[in-house]
This record gives C-alpha cells, structure tokens and sequence, in this order.
C-alpha cells in the first residue's frame, strides 16, 4: 500500500477529536501487518471507492467510546449503548471523509458504517491487501486506525 | 430501506452458490432489522457506494466456510485459516458484485471485503439505517445476508 495514503489519516483523526471532541491526540506506533486484531471493545469499519478501493478500521478502547459519546451527547453512557454506536459511526464516518478530501486524486466515495461491538474478534482484510496499522492515544484513551486501500488497477489485474 | 434491492441480493447468493460452490440453496427468512447478532462463526462484509450507499454483512457457519473453501481449494481446511478468510471475503464481494450488476440505475462501486472471526460480536448499523436480513440454508450450511442501502439523496439530508 502507497504509504502517502496514511498521512491523511492522521492528519483526520487529530483534527476529528479536536474539532468534536476537544480532545489532544498523539501518535504512538505504526506498523504494516497482515491481519489485525483490534485490541479494543468497539470498532467502526467503513469502506472506500474509487480510484482506489479499501476500507478504513477504527478501534476504540470502552472508555474512550463513553466519554466521546458524553462530549456529543451530553451525557455519559453506561454501556455501549445505541449512541456509542452512532457515536463511532460517525467518527469513523468523519475521519475517513476528511481523510478523503485530502486525497482528491482518488475521487473516493464512502461506504456507511458499520460497527462491531466484542472483544472476542478479530477483523482480516484479504490477503493481497497489507494494511497499515497506526496507534494513537487520547487525553480521552487509547485508539487505532487500520487502512487498506488499493489503487483500482491492481485489484483489476490482481 | 427499498425492498426492491432485496431481490437482486437473493438471486445472487443463490447463483454465486450454485456456480462456484456447485451447492443449492434455499431463502428460509426475511425480517427488517435494527440490529445483526450474526449467529456464525465468520462474517464477510462490504461497502457500496453510489447513487445509494450502505453495506452487505453475510455470516456463514463454520462448517460451511470449510466445505466452501474446499470446494475452491480442493482440500478442507481444520480451521479458519487465511484460505478460509480470503474464500470468505471473495464470496462477498461476489454476491455483493452480482447483485450490484442488477441494480446498474444505482451507479454502485463495492469498497474491498473485511471478514470478521469470532463469536462473541455483534455487527451494527448506524441507528438511521433499518437492514434487511435475510436467513439461507444450503447444502453445505446455513448463512445469513444483512443489507443496509440509503438512496444517497437520504444520507445527504439526513
């Protein structure tokens, strides 16, 4: 994967939590990976199409997913509730769009968001796809963001 | 959601079975849901985009995910190995694509497979979104389809 396509998404997700959340973020880790086991308890995923083809993953640890809830609600969720599902959605939905705009080249539409609440899973992108797995923490927890995207040529060839 | 977009996903599970699988297969239900437990083992999922945008979750039980690989691979797998992963996410993405190739007005472009492994989840759509889900028995097992599309008119203004 073309690792100028990660920039993006870093970029996204500090400017995402501060602007909705008022919330600091920092890059801790980066690495390219195989599969990806999301180590946290909810995670949004949303697909890309376009010039390139893909799909963003976006796992948040519990407590970060209550309290980003509560900045957007006003209100602390006590479990992971309908809102802290639309929550994550949405910021999964927000960071990947920002991302998007940056990558004006690939005319990237996006998919709706799905979200997968469990410990007990691990999501695996195909095998031709190497993702690339980005770790960050929060004022609020700890977050990751795994993308994968294809220029469309290869998954035409491939 | 239109239930006109239901069909083309039907026919095309029932043709992806028969054609790659050489396996028959039988619609058992349909109910419009909030949200999806998938009662399966191992879950593929993907992204449309287009003049309408959502996402198609299939969730297949175990033993079908073997005695499907098999049949592509020739020879069946003890466990959900990165050979059942991609047989899964290529399924996938061949029902969504099929279907897609019924519904051409729709302009839509799939996003690259993901395949979720694990009991102990569940996959849930944004609250705005009301899926259809659609429940198989085949041959080789049983498998369930879940559809949630907007028209991209709704998810503008909504």
């Amino acid at each position: 994967m073309n690792a100028d396509y990660i920039n993006p998404f870093i970029e996204s997700a500090v400017s995402v939590f501060e602007m909705m959340l008022g919330c600091q973020v920092k890059r801790t880790g980066a690495k390219v990976c195989e599969s990806f086991a999301p180590q946290f308890d909810i995670t949004g995923i949303i697909g890309l199409s376009g010039r390139a083809t893909g799909d963003v993953v976006i796992s948040f640890e519990r407590e970060l997913a209550l309290l980003a809830t509560e900045a957007l609600i006003g209100e602390k969720p006590t479990d992971l509730s309908a809102d802290v599902i639309d929550t994550i959605g949405e910021l999964t939905n927000m960071i990947a769009g920002n991302a998007k705009a940056s990558m004006e080249e690939l005319e990237l539409k996006l998919a709706l968001p799905t979200v997968i609440v469990g410990k007990n899973h691990t999501i695996r992108f195909p095998s031709k796809v190497r993702p690339i797995a980005l770790a960050f923490e929060s004022d609020m927890g700890y977050f990751n963001i795994e993308v994968g995207l294809m220029e469309s040529a290869c998954v035409e060839v491939g």
